[in-house]
């Protein structure tokens, strides 16, 4: 048995007395830990500092430096984020429904905690504190196991909010951080039905694959993100432009970034003379198909021979593969082959095609005139997330504190049977 | 390509075409389908006939021949299920929550069908009929696979809905039925992600483990039932032997029947002595460990000596496990070690152990002083159910047409970017 398992036992130990425990209780569990985070400031800089040079070192790209990086400011952004849910609703106990029955059983449906709630991550060393912050709101013991990139910097945050929990009167075991990288031990949490109810994945798609491939226990798919703007003929091109470098270039490697865009065939000249050059601009190295090669050789702008590859890729980084199309059809159509189901937009001033948009296209999130970047469990009022779920189970799109929980039919009788 | 995934990209296909059409539309195609399967009631009693007679053969167990059977009442049964699914609510298109954020962006959370629904079941054929209702009701296609013993029965029912659902000007593809019993083609259904959205395995342990393990497409767990009764001293004999009787005896066949018996210690003989003679005189087979063969023994019934896979198994059949505990710590314990969180039932008469058992046993339906026979789709005021989860994640008990939708975020926006 190693440690993963070990490790798992101990949170299903601890799970219960959480559940038991008032709202008032886990809320003040988080303010404590987020208080023990806050404390540990200097030690969690540091720790990542550590992380850091280790990434440089072995050639980590920027957009995943990017990721890693814990400065103060985003340490008191993780604080924020803990208090954030300190102060949200609790969403155990809460009575979604009921009635009572012909025969006069009261049929009760009530809001639970899933139990013990397993988050495989990679070098984000906030999904440390997220997870754990969200998995005490919810009732849940957590099993963390992250990416060893951001080793030192997890340890760290872990540890404070072990020790915040155990202040708040709590039992830390209800925090496990898994500190072997030897895959066999991912694999074992992946297979320990019965012990941990819930999987969830959140990193690269290769990550994602796995957990969907080997686990046993329920999962819940998150994150790859291979989103598309698709700009109509109708589009503002100042709109298009800023919308398409906002969703590329804020913040590149995260999962709501754009990684594609699609323009119609009839206006690519216009829109795509709005766009390249500020991509171009900004960095973005572009791959795409004839025509648009065409016109950004027109504009002085390098584009690159898209494959089909491409259009499958979640780039993560400054690049991105353009393509025209003949119109909605073929843009829907290439995005529901394509995507992942993540987040999708379009901009148009056409109002039967974006409603069309948002009936047809299948993923988490849809938009019309905004950027894919808001895709994000703070932006839709979650305070923090444990991921983005691009799976129809269970839950779809940023997953809260309320996706952490499932349901229990209460019945109360007087000796009834059928 | 196997059968099986001929059949889901036929699915696929046809499921957009579903997904549009509105709430009346859905109404009108389960109504014709029903109307079908009244008109074909001949020919589905007939080929039901043929099933029975091999499975008498074969020599399949009586629970097991009592589920496969169809009588004329059976099938009106059936259409009548059919027909209240055709008058439910549609669960389509319903918002589900929504905010208009401080940027300006509206967000709105709304209802949408997962696409395919894959459900793999045993010889029930009624489940092919509640399930293509609840599919069309929810806007989904399915692909069936059902058990070989009810083969012809469950492919008379599905040429009736197929028929009813062009009727009524729908595509007929979006009911698939795989006659194939090839295993290879179960398996290449379990692996069918991106055509198959979620897959249902309604049936024994065998096959759902079997699906849980292979499948990477998303699976809701269902159906297994190791149900419990506790009974504590204080419960009353004449209702304990009611609801045990009845938990046990009333269909033995079915996941919601009951399967072991637990008695406190200290009220064994009066207990026992009331549950018992009444569990014999309809012929269950009765095991159990030392204290309860004793008073067994005293009663002058015959009970065998449970083993540690006993407490594990699901009969199915007139066979009860008879265990004695030393109060609700060990009944809990026990419950959750041994269950397989469906149904589980105390009776008793103290306020504090009832809601003790239903805070803490870890089940999709807790009981007080009631048959665990209830947790059904039907009686819970669904409907039809597809199945019911014993999983925690997406669903929890008894399954209707709402727990075949997921959701998705529709965001208007005018030119928002991050």
């Amino acid at each position: 048995m190693g440690e993963a398992i070990e490790r798992a036992k101990l949170a299903k130990n601890a799970a219960p007395s959480l559940a038991r425990a008032g709202a008032g209780d886990r809320s003040q569990a988080i303010r404590s830990a987020a208080e023990a985070v806050s404390q540990a400031m200097g030690a969690i800089v540091e720790a990542n500092y550590r992380d850091m040079a280790r990434g440089r070192e072995d050639g980590l790209p920027a957009p995943l430096l990017d990721r890693l990086l814990l400065d103060e400011s985003r340490v008191k952004g993780i604080v924020d984020a803990m208090l954030a849910v300190a102060d949200q609703p609790d969403p155990v106990g809460v009575v979604l429904g009921g009635s009572t029955l012909p025969n006069g059983l009261r049929l009760e449906k009530v809001s639970v905690p899933l139990g013990v709630v397993a988050i495989v991550y990679e070098a984000r060393p906030n999904v440390t504190a997220d997870s754990i912050a969200l998995c005490l709101r919810s009732g849940n013991a957590c099993v963390l196991r992250g990416g060893s990139a951001a080793r030192e910097s997890c340890a760290a945050i872990a540890a404070a909010c072990r020790s915040g929990v155990a202040k708040a009167g709590m039992d830390p075991e209800l925090i496990q951080l898994i500190a072997s990288e030897d895959r066999a031990d991912a694999v074992e949490l992946m297979h320990a039905t019965g012990i941990v109810d819930a999987l969830v994945p959140r990193g690269g798609a290769g990550l994602i694959a796995t957990c969907v491939r080997e686990s046993t226990v329920p999962v819940i798919e998150t994150g790859t993100g291979n989103c598309h703007i698709y700009l109509t003929e109708s589009a503002d091109p100042a709109m298009a432009r800023d919308i398409v470098v906002n969703a590329k270039c804020q913040r590149p490697g995260v999962c709501n970034a754009a990684e594609s865009l699609l323009v119609d065939a009839s206006a690519a000249e216009g829109l795509l003379g709005a766009v390249l050059p500020a991509l171009s601009g900004r960095g973005v190295e572009l791959v795409g198909d004839d025509l648009a090669r065409r016109v950004a050789r027109d504009l002085g702008i390098a584009m690159g021979e898209a494959t089909d590859e491409d259009w499958a890729t979640e780039y993560l980084d400054l690049k991105m593969s353009v393509k025209c199309v003949s119109g909605a059809d073929e843009a829907i159509a290439h995005i529901n082959r394509y995507g992942t189901h993540h987040s999708e937009a379009i901009v148009t001033s056409e109002y039967a095609l974006a409603e069309r948009f948002l009936a047809d296209v299948d993923a988490a999130a849809v938009y019309v005139n905004a950027s894919t970047r808001f895709t994000d469990g703070g932006v839709f009022g979650l305070g923090a997330e444990i991921g983005i779920s691009t799976q129809k189970l269970h839950a779809r799109g940023p997953m809260g504190a309320a996706e952490l929980t499932t349901s229990k039919y209460l019945v109360r009788g007087d000796g009834q049977t059928r």
